[in-house]
């Protein structure tokens, strides 16, 4: 496995394995790699015959106020990973290299952003689609893999790829958890040891919601409410949303009808993290 | 020459292309060619081993009461000018071919979308950015052919290009023009026998402006103030605006230090028409 930094070196290795007629599988992701990247890695190596991985922390999909300069970072662990799971390349470029002057362009789709973390984090999925665009432009992958604990992300880039008839076919792979529950995430290495055992809270409550739908109930409004005093039974936990929404347009829903999304956002001290799952009866 | 209209069967033809190494040349235009649109495929010709060009009367780039409806097509008469330019595809897809669902992505250039047609024409550059974007995906090519009578849509989709790490080279073509001056453009077939000739007053007044250059005049505002008297000096013609800015960055100049963009936009009768020069001395 080769480390590349730069896009013009990446494109020219792109460039030769496309004259073999290699299929690209490519796993975009912010670096301080897990067994949640690890799965998505895999399966583009079963499904590709050239993998290639990004980690590069995108300052343009960071809010002001949010974690761009602590988030983890460990190239050495990376790259282990990459080898390991059956990836070819590692792509890492520096800020520079992908953002050699101000950007002015910029990718946003509407609707599918308004809610769920788009709501709490304005400015986010717009840096995530430029940013994937330019990640795609330079990669040019037959296939792409994204993890389903993003389920707005993975919702957003399908969009994105119908719509700007983008040649790439969009893989959403589902979450992977550690032994007690909790959903894999770079984020989870913020949490102090008592946090880790809150953060259990998010997992908990999105299986008392899962209890809720077996019994029968349709009403989201009631499962709402129930998953949010599930969540404050825990003092180190704090609600950022509690939605349940159309799986496909991501608009809430008053009624358990179709298959919905049932997606939380939770801090647990200063940490903020999401989980989710889908439901279809 | 083949015409071809479904995304389909041209990414097929595409694919066998590139599988030859065939380069690939690219001229987007709505249709209604005229010798301008000409003189591009004619110069991708000469570039590129294909050229491909699409006529698509994009209707996101109109706004509610621009002429989406009544602008002029004319399939036969594009198919001929294509062919004895040197195209080997005609890519002409129907709306719903290009917009199956309402899109809800879209791609915007900030900053340089501000000022001339884009701050007269509200969301006409957020429909070029994105149908270009769309087109760029479904035909890949090596390089793509924009006339200068755009000269803002050429500004703004090479920064959009540079942004997005797009791979396909942009090329800028000069206007060209009837034997009297009048800039070549398909909207000129609105204009009646009288209007035809009150259209002149466009290029005459940036023959005026250029006459000042020439003479050392440096005070943009008094420049654009002499362009003004002239046009206003046709009784058929209405000013919508008269612009002199930073030929790159497209911000309005106060003094003429480095090179600059002297553009405007005249309605004649109904009918709006463009045209522009750039100055470097």
């Amino acid at each position: 496995m080769r480390v590349i930094c730069t896009i013009s070196e990446i494109r020219e290795i792109i460039r030769e394995w496309k004259k073999e007629g290699f299929s690209v599988g490519f796993v975009p992701t912010m670096g301080y790699l897990h067994e949640g990247h690890k799965s998505l890695i895999e399966k583009a190596s079963s499904e590709n015959q050239r993998v290639v991985v990004s980690t590069f922390v995108n300052p343009t999909q960071f809010g002001a106020n949010e974690d761009l300069n602590k988030y983890p970072r460990d190239l050495e662990r990376d790259t282990n990973l990459c080898e390991k799971a059956g990836a070819h390349i590692m792509f890492v470029p520096s800020a520079d290299e992908m953002y050699p002057t101000t950007p002015l362009t910029f990718v946003n789709v509407n609707i599918l952003t308004e809610g769920l973390c788009g709501e709490k984090r304005p400015g986010h999925f717009q840096g995530v689609c430029s940013v994937v665009t330019k990640l795609f432009n330079i990669i040019t992958p037959n296939r792409a893999y994204f993890g389903e604990k993003d389920a707005q992300q993975l919702a957003v880039i399908r969009q994105m790829v119908k719509d700007l008839n983008m040649d790439v076919k969009i893989i959403g792979c589902p979450i992977i958890r550690e032994n007690d529950g909790l959903a894999k995430s770079s984020r989870n290495t913020y949490l102090s040891d008592e946090e880790r055992k809150a953060a259990l809270i998010l997992n908990k409550s999105l299986k008392h919601a899962n209890e809720l739908l077996l019994e029968g109930e349709k009403n989201t409004e009631k499962i709402i409410e129930s998953i949010k005093s599930f969540i404050i039974s825990e003092p180190l936990a704090k609600i950022d949303y509690v939605q349940i929404v159309d799986s496909e347009t991501l608009k809430s829903v008053d009624k358990i009808e179709k298959p919905v999304l049932i997606a939380i956002a939770v801090f647990i001290g200063k940490t903020r993290l999401i989980d989710n799952f889908t439901w279809s009866n």
